[in-house]
């Protein structure tokens, strides 16, 4: 299912465009165009889900794809062995700017802590 | 597989202290004992995986529990409806305080941007 007027279902859908670093049949990554970190990606699935509130055990595999993912991103972007951070914002607290469930990925820079 | 000397994985076993909302048979949720928010909650799982740069399809169902326990954790702490923010450090640009995988749950105050 995806949804018209949602920006990350027509960015999987090639209507927008985006810096992609990967493409598969359930997820897609590409560069943050605001970037917070030397190495900052998006991680999301190509079907619309609104945000980690909705996933459980149905969305196992999706979940292990979305991973398995940002795992071959971050040792492609060279963050791997320094390290990086994922991220997910769910709701207004949380920052969540895109109604479309997504992950960010952060490295090339020492993240501080709290997290936001 | 659990480590003697992994510190979640002997909390996970209860052999150390915590302020524990949630057990089932592969997923523990409990209080982080240095909060960065209102709502500071970790998950992790009880199998001993070092970091998830260690995820990928076969840990699918392990991700499928993780998020619906923070789904539901989230319900129960009552920041679902206001948002939070979920994270997990990879190495040392990352954070990552213990190997063993842990998703922090933040919630009940509004999470700034960058996330570190």
């Amino acid at each position: 299912m995806s949804d018209a007027n949602c920006l990350f279902c027509r960015l999987a859908a090639g209507e927008i465009a985006a810096d992609r670093l990967h493409e598969d049949d359930e997820v897609v990554a590409f560069r943050d165009i605001n970037p917070q970190a030397p190495v900052h990606v998006l991680l999301i699935p190509r079907r619309h889900v609104a945000s980690a509130l909705d996933l459980g055990e149905s969305e196992g595999s999706l979940l292990g794809r979305l991973f398995g993912v940002a795992a071959e991103v971050a040792h492609r972007e060279g963050v791997a062995a320094n390290g990086f951070r994922l991220v997910t914002n769910i709701g207004q607290n949380g920052g969540q700017s895109v109604n479309h469930l997504h992950f960010h990925l952060l490295g090339g820079r020492r993240l501080s802590w709290p997290p936001g």
